[in-house]
Parts: structure tokens; sequence; C-alpha cells
């Protein structure tokens, strides 16, 4: 039995993970909320039903594969020309202060440098989704705070793949002194040259195949995007850089196709339906809550006060640099606070690269839903018209 | 990189078998037959790139069950009520003809009773995918010719399933004496009787989760119901059962629900972007012509000749037992031959379960391919105009 024993895990696995996501639905709570308790409670930390294989295994990273992948796909390269400067001056902010603060914090759990860094890479990632559906609830999503936040969260992606990259690269040469730093960003530098060409040419080959194609041989294209990015991720990590790198750029050169929607749907429901639930499963296998001390304890308090901190105090600086108001400044940082799937899938490359200490992991996760759990209410809050009424108030009484 | 290499492994299959399919739509071959070239491209006969490994196996089977459920889903029951008694004769006697000559002809290369037999159980697959585009295309597909292969299809898919549960489960419990005989055939009917209850309780479970919901939510009905047919694979296995009969089951269990269609668009987007490549891949892989002796090869062509003239004979004669015209039983005899995905699913199990040599396999992949490229061909010609005017002139004379 135990050679086809991934077929219940599989089936458990989709069953809980989607049973979770309805039930926190009817809650008002994020979907990936749902989808991530479910693995805790199939770890170890409840029912210990799954247990880590090499099957589990391949198609959780073939599901954070497709979700970078996805992110990519929906990087809209207009609203990024238009929202423009504001916008990577907010991400460069919302992307440092973390980093640092993060760097400070870790120092209380360990003392390697690259560790430290890595604990701040986790805290730049942003997953606005979350932001995305509540603005749209709200239809606060058109203002020119939510403007901002789309085309900042859209740098800081792409800020963040970066920043990951470096630090796989270096944390894979296994060495810090600078010529072998100098080496690693001259292997990255080919890599995104690389990148780049063969990005040009495979838009070309995609543009080729896409010409006088009929409904019926149209699902090849799928298929064959797909296949691009399971090749490009591959190719990342031969040059030592994280495979989602490579997913996420394949992503980035096919979004500008015509049928860029068509890809999309395809390729969401083989995520779906099959890998990311095994992805978020394969989380919860990995948290471990019983080797909690008291320090990670008080560690995990300070990291998700830092990590929302950090990200309304980055973005809002840089929203108030660029001439938002006081209010505007709020709502975009707030409205980068949800670290959602990204950051989990950067812990997640962190445990397996080894270039995270894996006591650091619980605390990340809880951080990963705090900061989800809250974003939605802390936005309400923000754009609420109370709180308008209230600041024009103030404003009316400052200018009297 | 080792750790990394399925995502090589599942970019290039995906590639190769896809652009072999595409090639052999141009040469107007059936696309299975471009998948299996694929596959055997791949392997150790031409570039052996890919080599067999836990992840490539599992979505391989992962693919063979997706298969199975499609299969399932895809079952008529009022097609099936329609045609009814003619369709079981004709496909009752389509199973037995190249069940009794399979053994016959396999004691040429084996002594062994179980995989004698098991030689029979895979020429009596059928797979009419290729009949039905055929006769759709020629626009015969509604003659009542047509209207009995279909019918006869399902039945023979049916009986198919039932011959492979009982071989599989008498082989599983590795005795053939009478007592054990009697055991398995308790065990079998326990799991049926399970599966019969089961079902209902699980077709009343998805109707109450259709009930009033919306489009946004409708996503949770796939989910739930390839955890379903995953889960239904894995207890078969525990019964000693193949896992692809449970798979087809959970098929046959919800191929009465509303949604069925919605369900299988989105297995079907599973099935193409992932799983079945690698499942025809994993084929080809296993493919080794390199043992082909001179003894082999005489077998090989035997058993094509087989294959072709044991359903042509079976399912002529029963659809002539059901007073169909001598042409109308030739044509539904023809539509018959084509093996398809379906023996080859029949083969892989055999292999994996010990029951069937692997000299054999090399024979039935070739099998395959034969009676698979040979069924539009046939097919034209049976249905061809200028043998209704020859048949027509027959008429006449004989009844000058």
């Amino acid at each position: 039995m135990e050679e086809v024993k991934y077929l219940l895990d599989i089936g458990v696995i989709l069953i809980i993970t989607k049973a979770l996501g309805i039930i926190s639905r009817k809650f008002s709570l994020p979907p990936v909320v749902g989808a991530l308790l479910a693995g805790i409670f199939l770890g170890p930390v409840c029912l210990n039903l799954v247990q880590p294989n090499d099957t589990i295994s391949a198609l959780a990273e073939i599901g954070v594969i497709v979700l970078m992948f996805e992110a990519g796909l929906e990087t809209d390269m207009k609203e990024l020309k238009r929202s423009g400067f504001a916008s990577l001056i907010i991400a460069v902010l919302g992307v440092i202060t973390p980093l640092i603060l993060g760097y400070i914090v870790a120092g209380s759990m360990t003392t390697e440098i690259l560790q430290r860094i890595f604990v701040g890479v986790i805290l730049t990632a942003t997953s606005v989704s979350i932001t995305v559906e509540t603005l749209q609830d709200m239809g606060k999503l058109k203002t020119s705070a939510g403007t901002a936040i789309l085309g900042a969260a859209i740098i800081d992606d792409i800020l963040g793949i970066l920043l990951l990259s470096i630090i796989t690269s270096v944390g894979e040469s296994g060495s810090t002194d600078a010529i072998s730093v100098l080496g690693v960003f001259g292997k990255m530098i080919v890599f995104f040259v690389l990148a780049l060409l063969s990005g040009m040419l495979v838009f070309r080959f995609f543009q080729y195949l896409l010409k006088g194609l009929n409904e019926e041989h149209k699902r090849r294209i799928p298929v064959f995007a797909f296949a691009f990015c399971l090749l490009s991720a591959y190719v990342s990590e031969l040059f030592g850089i994280a495979d989602i790198t490579g997913a996420y750029i394949a992503g980035i050169v096919l979004c500008n196709l015509s049928q860029n929607d068509y890809i999309k749907t395809k390729v969401e429901v083989v995520s779906y339906m099959l890998c990311t639930p095994i992805f978020f499963a394969s989380i919860g296998i990995k948290t471990d809550l019983s080797g909690l001390t008291s320090s990670a304890f008080s560690f995990t308090i300070l990291i998700c006060i830092v990590a929302i901190l950090s990200k309304v105090i980055g973005c809002g600086l840089g929203a108030k640099l660029c001439h938002y108001s006081n209010k505007e400044s709020l709502q975009i940082g707030v409205g980068m606070i949800s670290r959602g799937e990204v950051a989990l899938i950067v812990a997640n490359k962190g445990i397996k690269s080894g270039l995270m200490d894996e006591r650091l992991f619980a605390p990340m996760i809880v951080m990963v839903i705090v900061t989800t759990l809250l974003t939605p209410i802390l936005l309400k809050f923000v754009f609420s018209e109370r709180m308008e009424y209230r600041k024009d108030k103030e404003h009316a009484i400052a200018h009297k």
C-alpha cells in the first residue's frame, strides 16, 4: 500500500484545504489563511496525517513554481508605467525598511549574517491580493491610494525576487568574502542578460505559435507556456538562483502575450486542482510548534510588530515623499502589510536551501497569518468615512 | 541539481509530447500515436533523456487515474439504455473472443496461466475515441452502426475493468487454487457493494454541494470530485483491486451530476497540462526494444493480427446475432479495433503488478500503435460509398 500512499495524501489534502477554505470564507477570512490552517491541521501540530515524501515535496515545489508563474503573468506593464515613479519610491522604501528592521530583530535569535538578512528578505514580501479584494469590496480600488498600492506591489515583487536571487546565490556559493560575492553578482548578471535575450526569443516564438491558431488547437499554448516556466525554473537553479525566480521571469516574459489570460486560466486550474493545496499542506507539515521556546515566542510577537510597522512606515514615508496626503500615505502603508503566500514561498525556500534556521520557521508562519488577517481589518479602518470625517474636522480646526 | 531534475523532465516531456502531437495531427494521425512516439523518443530506445524516478512515476500514475476518471465521467447512461441489448451482445462477444485468442497466442511466449490470461485482458480493451473522431469527420456517427459502437464501447470498458479487477485480485493473492479464487471473488463483491453504497452517498453529497452554488464558488466542485477520485483509487488498492478501477468507478458515480461537464473540463486541464503527457512518456521509458528477439518479433506480428481479427470477428458476430446487416456488422467490428490508451493503461498495470512479463510489453505497445493507426483507414474503407455501391450491386445480383 505504501507505494500509492500519495493518492491518499493528495486526496486528504485537497478535501481539508478546500473545506477550511470554505469555512474561512464563511467567517470573511482570507482563503490563504484557511489553506495555511489546513496545512497546520494536517501536519505534526495536529493530526500528523501527511508525512513528507518525495512525491508530495515535488508537487509542492511545482505548486510554488506555478504560484510565482501566475504572479509573473499577472504583471500589468501598463499599470506599472502609469503609476511609475511614485510606486517605485514607495516600493523601494517599503523594501528597505523591513529588510533593515528584520535584520536587526533577527539578531535576537541568531548571529549569522546570512540568516539575519534572510529574515529581512522574508519581511520585504508583499501579497496585495487580500488588499485588492478588500478595496474592491469597499469600492476604493480606483482611488489614488489604490492605484499606488497596485503599482508598488508589482515593483515590490520584482525587488523581492532580486533580493532573494542575491541571497540564495551568495548562500549557495557558501562564502561571504568580497571576491566571491562579486563572482556571484557576475553570475547573476549573466543570468539576467541571458534571461532577457532568451525571453525575447521565447516571446517571439509564442507570437509565431499564436498566428492563425484556431480555437481547437489553442490548448497547445498553455502547455508550452507551462513547459517554458518549468524549464526556466530549472535553468535558474543551474545558475544557483532560486527556481521561483525563473518561474516569475517566465511569467513576466509571457505577460504581454495576447493569450495571456487564456494561459493564466489554464495554469490556475492546475494550481487549485492539485499543486497549490499541496504547497500549503507542505508548509503546515514543516511547521512544528513543539519546539517553540519562550524566546521564540517573544521573537514571534516582535516579528509580527516589525512586519506591520516596517511596511506602514516604509511605504507610508515613500508615499509622503511623493506628495500623497497623510491619510493616503497611511492607507498605502496599511495596504502593503499583508505578506500572504509570497512570504511563505520565500520562507520555504530558506528552509530548503538551509539559509534559514528551522527555529525561525514557525514564527514566520504566525507572522504571515497575523499580517494577512489584520490587513483587511486595518484597511476598513483607514478607509472608513468616519476617519475621513475626523480628518476633515482636524483639517478644518488646523486651518481656523 | 539532481533534486530539481524533475522540472527539466516534466518540461521536456510536455514540449516533446505536444510537438509530436502537433506533427502527427499534420499527417492526420491520431494524437495518441504522437504522444506514444514522444514517449519512445524520450526513452531508452532513442534519446534516453528521462530516467524513471519516484516523482515521474507518481505523476504518471495520477495521469492514468485521471484518464480513467475522465472515461468514467464520460459514461453516457442514456446512450447505454438506448442501445441496450444489442450493444451488450456486441460487447460481450467482443470481449470473450480477444480474451480467448489472446490466451492462446500468448502460449507461444509463456506457459504461466495468469500471464496468458493477462495478454487476453489487454486485447479486450477498446478505445473508441479515434473511431468517434473518424466517423464524425465522415458524418457517419449517427448511423445505426455508429450508435451500436458507442453503446458497445461503454459496456466494453465496464467488462474490461471487471476482468482487470478479477485478474489483479487473483494475481495479488498469489494463488490460483479454487478456494483462494473464491475468497478473491468474495472480497471483490464486498468491494463493489461498498462502492455502490458509498457511491450513492457521495452522489447525494455532491448534489447537496451544488444546491444554490453561485459561479464564484463553483470551483470547489471539481476539487472535491478529483479528491474523491484519488481516494476511491486508493481504497481500491486496499481491496487488492487496481487503482484505475476505483478511479473509473468514481467517474461513473459522478457522471450523472448536473455539473458533470464542468468537472470534466477542469479535470481535463490537469490531464493535458501535466499528468497525461507524463503517463505516455513513462510508457515510452518502459519500452525497451533492445530485447526484441526474433521470437518476440514474430509474436508481435501475431498479436497484431489477433488484435484486429478478434474484434472484427467477435463484435461482428455479436452484431450479426442482433440482426445487423453484413456490412453494418463489419463496420461495427472495425470500429472496435483501436486499443488506444486503454490497452496501454492495462498493460502498464500488468508490468507494475508483475502480472505481465517485461518481454511482452514492447509487442503490446506495437499492437496499440498498429491498431490505432489502422482503425481510421479501415473505417474509411468499410464506410465508403464505393463499398456501399458494390454491396448494393452484389445485393441486386443475388436477388436477380
